[in-house]
């Protein structure tokens, strides 16, 4: 079951975020409670031949925003639209290898809250955080808001 | 001049952080006051058929990051290795077109604090800020926080 998330959610990813692709980004873990996603240096390298910030905000971003599509797919046919609307990136240690970014479900208060709030209002927002460690360390330290909003119907 | 620069500081980002080719990143303005960076919408695209946010990150952080290149290369013959340490960014609206980051040079104070730090103790940090605009309004913003640092010498 699991495969079949990382797999789908992989493609999605390529297909509609063709940056994902160059990146080199893979899927490694994805559930409802848990997003892993790698890059490798190579595609994300820097001019001290580590990982390139940008990279590093990037897939932290698509590692949380997948949790929240992982979820809200699971709770609606016609699934929610997910969007960031702030982020705070703390990079802590320089990082000269492949590397892989991990997305944890938040606690249960902060999830039933958002949820409470989506399904009443149609719309919500949760603060969702993810980290890179590196030789293990903790090498960068995420922490995004991202807002659901419910799809209106599209007229025929 | 600042042709001369514009064109320098592209093929460096270039060459040495290829991800930023990918992105179709181009050097509209550089100089020690100003470093603009623009990006084509299709290589940045997302799900929504806007601007993915961590290419938005990204971009304004090679820009802040590039203001302080163009003002270190000037002060030494052996740079400084500049390091982003943390930043924040606000998704303020959807950009739906290509795209340009704007960093602008800080205050006086903020810039001759950091310099002084700097040439005192062969370390500081400065906080810069970048914007990106969409049909006029603010449509990111951006505040990173980066360190500068002496490089040592080699040994031959």
């Amino acid at each position: 079951m699991e495969i079949a998330i990382s797999s789908t959610l992989e493609k999605y990813l390529h297909e509609h975020i063709p940056l994902s692709s160059t990146m080199g980004i893979k899927v490694k873990e994805a559930s409802s409670k848990k997003i892993v996603l790698s890059a490798p240096l190579f595609a994300n390298i820097n001019h001290k031949k580590t990982a390139f910030g940008g990279s590093l905000s990037a897939v932290a971003t698509l590692a949380c925003w997948s949790l929240l599509y992982v979820n809200l797919s699971n709770l609606s046919d016609n699934p929610y639209e997910i969007v960031i609307t702030e982020s705070h990136i703390k990079y802590l240690k320089a990082i000269q290898e492949d590397f892989e970014v991990d997305c944890q479900f938040p606690s249960d208060i902060s999830w039933n809250r958002f949820i409470k709030t989506l399904l009443g209002k149609s719309k919500s927002r949760i603060e969702l955080t993810a980290t890179i460690k590196s030789s293990g360390q903790l090498a960068v330290s995420f922490r995004g808001t991202f807002a659901a909003i419910k799809r209106q119907h599209q007229l025929p």
